[in-house]
């Protein structure tokens, strides 16, 4: 059971605000890459296993954070019975990049740059593709996979953002073929403006922020119950 | 509510296996130490914030990966609504070890060589001075700060192993006054040795080992329900 907030009771933030805080965690606050990534990738992975039986997974990885929050998450998701396997188009020269490659391989989770042949025997996907610093459109070799993942009619869970959306407004029309029309959502931090209309399934993680950061910009943090991860928001 | 299991259940583990498994996740599976430390300081705050009362919280670290869990730990359990001030007696040179000062400091969590004066007035200590690598006996500025500990009669929880234990053999004696006397301990990976007769509260998180380490050394690991951090082990 996953506790149950109201969408009142967060801030919604814009994309600078949301590079804002993602650089001043690093440099102010002292945060590590690997740490915020591992608990990013812990809750999304919760939230999955919240939402989802237990099934095969293919993950789609960017080169970015996102996408490392989609290996963690990936990793996490095996240890919860999950059978994950990552799409991971462009790799990134990255040295974190490059140890959760390992990490997964290792733990026989199959790393490839194309969406499996067998795509419609996977019931979910994950999207990790990008995260808050995108700017729409998405270029190849993306748009292809954003196209037959459309096509493929597969529920999506994305993280943080449905991948292709403009941060700030959203979906760029219903209609769109290259974009994500995820079927649940887990914002990380706090929800994203392109969230504000947002009526799916929708998940909140990221409990890290510290007090002066949440201080120093006004921010309305979710109030997670006990040790959890993850919060349900709703309107 | 932590999920029960049994101690039949999973493999007790002596130093040298102990190592080898930590070598191995670092080298051959790829691992990260400020990821799994993030996992382990997690994990323990869950445990403390399921067994005890929010309160104010000593959390003793030692210079070594054991401290890191142990400010790692500070800092969840601050999100958890506890009041945690860290006693780090002996700074480390390390970059992670010093990222984390700055992490809690900035989060208004106080870090200081010595005991709080007030000591009596912590209703709980966090034992995060030696882990598995240690061996007997402890040392200055240490062995001052454990006969102090002791002498309080204040709860501790001590993470992965009691300080001042032998990792295999435990307690050298029940009357000792430079070792920890732990109220609860949770074990980290798998229980060492030195928790064999244990009949304490015993906690047990690291759902991180991959398969492959797994079956390489036949460990028996604990069964974690649904998307849980930590279980509670009784006989």
């Amino acid at each position: 059971m996953v506790h149950i907030i109201s969408k009142k009771s967060v801030s919604f933030i814009g994309q600078s605000l949301a590079a804002k805080i993602d650089e001043q965690l690093f440099s102010k606050y002292g945060f590590k890459v690997e740490q915020l990534m591992e608990l990013a990738g812990l809750a999304s992975a919760q939230a999955i296993a919240a939402h989802y039986p237990k099934s095969k997974v293919a993950v789609l990885c960017g080169p970015g954070n996102n996408g490392g929050d989609g290996f963690v998450c990936a990793r996490h998701l095996q240890q919860f019975g999950f059978n994950p396997s990552i799409v991971y188009p462009k790799e990134s020269k990255n040295e974190l990049m490059k140890s959760l490659v390992i990490q997964c391989e290792t733990s026989s989770i199959p790393v490839q740059p194309n969406l499996p042949t067998d795509l419609q025997s996977f019931p979910l996907i994950v999207d990790a593709l990008f995260g808050f610093s995108f700017k729409p459109p998405a270029r190849e070799p993306f748009t292809e996979i954003l196209k037959a993942v459309r096509a493929s009619g597969i529920h999506v869970f994305s993280i943080d953002i449905p991948s292709g959306w403009d941060v700030e407004n959203g979906a760029p029309s219903e209609a769109s073929e290259d974009i994500i029309h995820p079927h649940a959502v887990i914002s990380l931090t706090l929800p994203k403006m392109c969230m504000k209309s947002w009526t799916g399934p929708h998940f909140l993680g990221g409990r890290f922020v510290p007090r002066g950061l949440v201080e120093e910009h006004g921010l309305q943090m979710p109030v997670y119950p006990g040790f959890e991860q993850i919060v349900k928001v709703e309107d």
